[in-house]
């Protein structure tokens, strides 16, 4: 299996909310893009089970958001990886597209 | 467990090759940035394990490699999704920067 997602062309953004778009769903990891328009948010929040979370910054800016209230900038390029029993969470300052990867997949 | 990297701060460009840089490596996943300047390319290879491996263009654009010389077009926000066994390179147009995610890590 080979396949090529334009993920940029693929999601939009809503008023309303973060918007999602599954780019991949595998045995092996399941890889979501979320698109926020600025001050939208994914909450923190974690679920007690082993694997790990990496959060990558396509395009826009933010911040990462992690436990008592600590956060990390989020530019573009920029990269958080965590356990996914560790709280983790995204807000953004500008309009922003996000790769979410979790393995195994939830 | 949880980190923020900066990755277009911590790896640049080299005239002699691709540049990597091992972002996290976990039992989990392995997740590397390669910054390819315009022309230089990962050549078409695969394995023969189980698992998959998706490649993220962050910036720039190029082209994903196949299998029989097949081409897709790889330009920012692009990801293409591959499996571990089937051939699959990159190739800059422009200089680049992605992420390469590998699960299980090699």
């Amino acid at each position: 299996m080979i396949k090529r997602i334009a993920v940029f062309e693929e999601n939009g953004f809503s008023d309303f909310n973060f918007k999602n778009f599954l780019v991949n769903d595998s045995e092996f990891f399941k890889i979501i893009n979320f698109n926020f328009k600025a001050g939208q948010m994914l909450p923190v929040h974690s679920h007690d089970i082993d694997g790990q979370v990496s959060i990558a910054v396509m395009e826009g800016q933010g911040e990462f958001l992690g436990k008592d209230n600590s956060i990390f900038p989020a530019n573009t390029g920029d990269v958080l990886v965590s356990d996914i029993r560790e709280p983790h969470g995204i807000r953004a300052k500008t309009d922003m597209r996000v790769l979410v990867t979790i393995a195994p997949p939830i």
